[in-house]
């Protein structure tokens, strides 16, 4: 069995090497460069550009501008899977190029030369008059009336509101004796700053475009492209080669559709397009802010009445992903703490900065936020023990979500509390930090949060697999689901290794995806690859292992019931003697001269389940009150994502989103101008990201309850552990200092402001 | 139905518009470059290299010498399909570079350097001492008592012996009354010389090895890496992309085992070999010269009572394709004019020159240059009008052979040689031309061959294919048969058209193969390609559309048995109505929520039968005697290979053959230099390759009698072009001048000798 042990990753040597071909490594050194021209307001109309100096610029060999645009096919951008229900498809609201600006860094016009620095030497040379309208950056402001309006179609700048009622709030809240708990939670608007910016380039082949990006996504690319263009489906190819992170970003379409219009306004001509990490920033996506409002009624026992939480999600200019994100988070809340009455609202609202769309926990580390700083506010009101609160109010086991269909199957809330508790020494510190009086004080903390794997029943969850036989015996195994640096290629080879069984050295994953060969799957989101692709790996193989073994009846004489594929082996059941190796049945059955095959098998697997994951993080941290420094002794995340495939590649997983956490909750947050809405620290200097330097040693923690519905026991990780990491910090910090923070980040600044707020400066 | 329409070639644009993609095209440009340095004695030893000089040349990577050679690895380079029989295996004689030389041009050593210039440098500053042996160059000779010896286990340097004996040959000779006609008949060593020289790269992933080569058998390649490097061959991925023309030259595996090794012992780094014309001459493959002996026993009613024939096939160094080539000429003589008692021999045999391989036509170019020549002056010598001579002696209608079970099935013989006859006018300038007295006499004459399409039963013939729908209802189709220039992937898309019932620009055939993904299937030879994939295409399109009916039931509420799939469409049967489109279908399957299915298909065809393929060469000559100087005035092919796929592209490949055949008759040998064994003309200026100019209008004509065991009524079209033009050439100069030339090519020298001889100057 090599599902569960720590395998080398598949990529390991390859990568250390400097053998793996990212999407720029690909592109033939004629291509053509093309550059975008980002609007410099945040919201108007270009009236006209002037492109003629930057077109007499030497090595230019084309500027594009947004009247170039002449059959407008507005397109979607988010990697969801597409629906044949119109209304269930995402908002196409973009063009390649806009005349219509609505962000400060808007797409209005894009240089195509023979070399960067004309390309450069261009967009500097462009001249642009806008017609500048007022903007506004705040959602609430964004619904008031007279706000500035985005798009035409969504008064009040809100793309979508939904609800959630349960029970009668109204009536619950009169009951006596309650204690009422409000609070307003605010998250940052930050970037995902995977390592490899996004870059793509395009080329046509007869009548078709092949487009090679760095994507999560490439057959979903391969749908928007087309709309984008106008032309069938099948008439795009996209490849996507290793990636370096995408973080959610890359599971956005972002500059494929303008890259293949240039490539196709330019006879087909080679045309890449690399994005700077400036660009990156304002221009493809980022995490939406999203401001929470919760009000608790809680009885005197520790149990909730009634809730009711208000969300108001910024969504930017665009709808990209739009309310999936603010609707995601606003699911957790009557999930995770159930209570008998609750109202929820959430807004998603337009708004005239950088387009926010899916990144790491979508929508959950905001709700994990406001639910979890929320929660350890309801505890102090009542003057209960954090924990034992959550325990009393936690989903209970055989808790069953009547929309999913999801099921809490075991007791895994408390296994991971207790397990995190033991591994930071909780309840000692707990103690020994109370009552701290001193300028440096030190406290422990601790969030929970709830993730959804994949995401049925809201969208379709498919899988497609095929898998190749060689003549030694060892196979290729093709997937949609992507490899995007978080190891899922090597995932995949274990379970396939596991199900056909054959040495995991003998499965050889294809990890480039082309969509003219790759069976279809969505690609990489929704922490659903290891758990969708494991059904069709499992069935794939399946169906692979009987032709084996079918085969494998013709030549030993033997019923195929009687025979079993183990280790790359054909061995009798009943006696386990090895027959014959699989390398010897392959080759016999490419070149028989009876009953020549290839063994090959391919197969969907529709996917209409799905788990959730669970966890916690435990902070221990030292505050510096004075110098409103947090240092981070210690943190802890613990993990149920069911069976893991791979531990040391899990635990990479989870030191990666904790990492990812740690800024959320201290440094990271997108500054624009109010006066201009211009992105004012779009760059890796003054954008403070998390690095090793502000870590302590993290540690990842596991509870392994497999999970029933998964073909391999195994759910959702690639999310989960960014999602509980910012609360516990903050909750770390209220147990040292007393104080509440209700935004993050917690840099110096507001932990000052709060600090002097409740009179520690 | 686009089967048997004019369609454009698929590639016609990408290839017009320099979009295609050949090797060189994907190369990376930091790839290292690797020359090989060719030994300069024509039989013996190497007893020392001195690198010292080339390693220290700047940019000089490592120089490579046979003695570095540790691991001796001998593998086979035949593309033949491989056979799991040890007994029916190619010989296994070569290793990626040889202490042993063999012939003049063996591989020795190889430099591997930044880029081309350094390695041509170190190339020329190596040193190497050998020990010389005596060679030889002729086959007869190398037959002889005390010949030197080339391979230990071959006396007589006889790679192999054949014979065919039939009835009772010295019984039938005594028959009273009997003409006895004899010949002695030889063909010339020519080269391939198509557009693109052989080139590979070779890196490594993980432990694997890729190679992508300008072959035509990239499954075979892998094989034989593999083989070559010692390692299981589901290590070695191979890649085929566009390639410049093969001919038979790239049906051998050439310099990807070296290449590949090359790779391997420089830490898996990129290494490219490109081999320049000269040594593609020498040092890849050439066609056998064959020099074959018949005599016939003619009664004089015109019919044979015995035959009689001879061959001694110049091997060259090293076994390649081998004996199969004489042995398939050889196959041709008592098939295509049947005789009750007949004698053959067959001998294939080690020289001292460069390799002989598969070329266009395999054996039957040699085989009809002799028996075309022979049966003219068989006829000439019974007084009978050679048209005549031969409709009565052809294979008649209904002859099965026993080996092959194939079957004449129809007058076709009769038929192409009416065609013929009137396309160029033969009766009349037959008549008009006889007796003629000047210096410039004209003459028609004409030529028949018989062609076996694919290897059955002799070898696997095996096909594998897959085809993919998309969204939009196009597809792609992978198939192992390979795009060398000659159009293949044009008739494969027009046959899955018809298949699936599709429009023809809705098929997207992937060129590029890729041996980790492309189904199974052994390449371009054999004219096999449109006969044997046709098998798989059927088999997999209707599978894919049984897949697609099935589907549509579930969406139309109508029995697949009322359904039809025709143009793109989804037809009710009963009245023809539209139902719906394939795009609606394949869209609606992959998004189903309720059924979501990627509908593909795959499988594999083992055939198990042939087709003989026929046809006729007429060919009008003026010849000028005093300057011994042949024009061309008319050239006429007619064949029937079955219907046709596509008669433009069929049409075309006729023209490339009989181009190939002006050159084998009129102009092209190498010579070797018989004190040294040196290559003479390795190069396009000093070898007489056929060109535009040499040609008169080319036509092609046909006769499509559909072959009924074959797919789409196809049956091979691509060697028999070449087959019988120069016979037809050199029985019009018989015409014209009354003197037989039995040694082609009919070059101004041998037709001042046998003038000279004849009497006419």
């Amino acid at each position: 069995m090599y599902v569960g042990q720590k395998a080398t990753r598949v990529d390991a040597y390859d990568k250390v090497l400097g053998r793996a071909k990212y999407t720029d490594d690909l592109c033939d050194k004629g291509a053509y460069v093309a550059q975008v021209l980002h609007a410099t307001i945040a919201n108007g109309l270009v009236k006209s550009i002037d492109t003629s100096r930057a077109q007499a610029i030497p090595g230019v060999v084309k500027v594009f501008t947004c009247f170039d645009v002449k059959e407008k096919h507005f397109f979607p951008t988010a990697g969801h899977p597409w629906s044949t229900d119109p209304g269930h498809q995402d908002v196409a609201d973009r063009l390649v190029l806009t005349q219509r600006v609505r962000f400060y860094g808007d797409d209005i016009a894009a240089v195509v030369a023979e070399d960067p620095v004309s390309a450069a030497q261009a967009l500097a040379a462009i001249q642009v008059e806008y017609e500048e309208y007022p903007f506004v950056l705040d959602p609430q402001k964004a619904m008031e009336e007279g706000a500035p309006l985005l798009h035409e179609n969504y008064p009040g700048n809100i793309l979508s509101h939904t609800s959630i009622r349960k029970g009668d709030y109204q009536a619950a809240i009169r009951q006596e004796g309650l204690v009422k708990v409000e609070g307003w939670y605010d998250t940052p608007t930050v970037q995902h700053c995977h390592l490899e910016n996004f870059i793509c380039f395009a080329e046509m082949t007869g009548d078709r475009i092949r487009v090679v990006t760095s994507t999560q996504i490439p057959h979903i690319v391969r749908r928007v492209v087309g709309q984008a263009l106008g032309i069938p489906w099948g008439r795009v190819q996209v490849i996507k080669p290793y990636i370096g992170g995408g973080f959610g970003n890359k599971q956005d379409v972002l500059y494929e559709p303008l890259c293949a219009w240039l490539c196709m306004n330019l006879g087909g001509h080679l045309v890449k397009l690399d994005v700077p990490r400036e660009d990156t920033f304002v221009s493809t996506r980022v995490r939406h802010a999203i401001r929470s409002h919760i009000v608790s009624w809680v009885r005197p026992d520790g149990t909730y009445a009634a809730r009711k939480l208000e969300v108001f999600s910024n969504q930017g200019a665009y709808a990209s992903h739009g309310h999936s994100i603010a609707a995601k988070g606003m699911g957790a809340f009557p999930q995770l703490y159930p209570c008998e009455n609750v109202e929820c609202d959430a807004y998603t609202v337009f708004t005239n900065q950088s387009v926010a769309g899916a990144m790491r926990g979508y929508g959950i580390p905001q709700a994990m936020w406001a639910v979890e700083c929320h929660t350890e506010e309801v505890a102090a009101r009542l003057g209960m023990d954090p924990i034992e609160f959550r325990r009393k109010n936690l989903m209970p086991v055989g808790y069953v979500d009547p929309f999913s269909k999801n099921e809490l199957y075991s007791d895994t809330f408390n296994q991971c509390m207790d397990k995190g508790m033991e591994a930071i020494g909780y309840r000692e510190k707990y103690r020994a930090y109370q009552g701290q009086k001193g300028e440096v004080r030190r406290g422990v903390g601790m969030a929970v949060f709830w993730y959804n794997t994949a995401v049925w029943p809201i969208s379709l969850e498919t899988s497609s697999c095929r898998m190749v036989l060689n003549q030694d015996g060892s196979l290729q195994v093709q997937l949609g689901e992507t490899e995007i640096g978080q190891g899922a290629d090597t995932a995949f080879a274990q379970m396939t290794a596991d199900v056909v069984g054959v040495p995991l050295d003998q499965v050889h994953v294809v990890s480039c995806q082309d969509t003219d060969v790759t069976p279809f799957g969505t690609g990489a989101y929704a922490s659903r690859q290891t758990y969708t692709a494991g059904f069709s790996i499992r069935q794939t193989g399946q169906l692979l292992k009987e032709r084996i073994l079918a085969y494998a009846q013709e030549l030993t004489r033997m019923p195929a019931y009687n025979l079993e594929l183990r280790e790359g082996n054909i061995l009798r059941a009943t006696d386990g003697r090895v027959l014959m190796s699989l390398g010897q049945l392959a080759t016999q059955a490419l070149y028989s001269l009876t009953n020549s095959q290839h063994l090959t098998a391919e197969s969907t697997a529709q996917i209409k389940s799905n788990a959730y994951s669970f966890g916690c993080t435990f902070a221990q941290v030292e505050v510096d009150i004075p110098l409103c420094k947090v240092k981070l002794l210690d943190l802890v995340n613990v993990h149920d994502a069911g069976t893991l495939i791979n531990p040391a590649l899990a635990e990479a997983q989870v030191h990666g989103g904790m990492s990812m956490g740690i800024g959320y909750g201290l440094s990271e947050r997108m500054l624009f101008d109010p006066r201009t809405g211009r992105p004012l620290n779009n760059n890796l200097l003054d954008y403070k990201l998390s690095t090793f330097m502000d870590h302590p040693r993290l540690r990842a923690l596991f509870v392994e309850n497999p999970e029933p519905t998964s073909a391999f026991g195994t759910k959702g990780l690639g999310e989960p552990p960014t999602c509980s990491v910012a609360p516990a910090i903050r909750n770390a910090i209220y147990h040292a200092t007393g104080v509440f923070v209700n935004e993050a980040p917690m840099t110096p600044h507001s932990l000052f402001r709060r600090f002097k707020e409740e009179g520690l400066l």
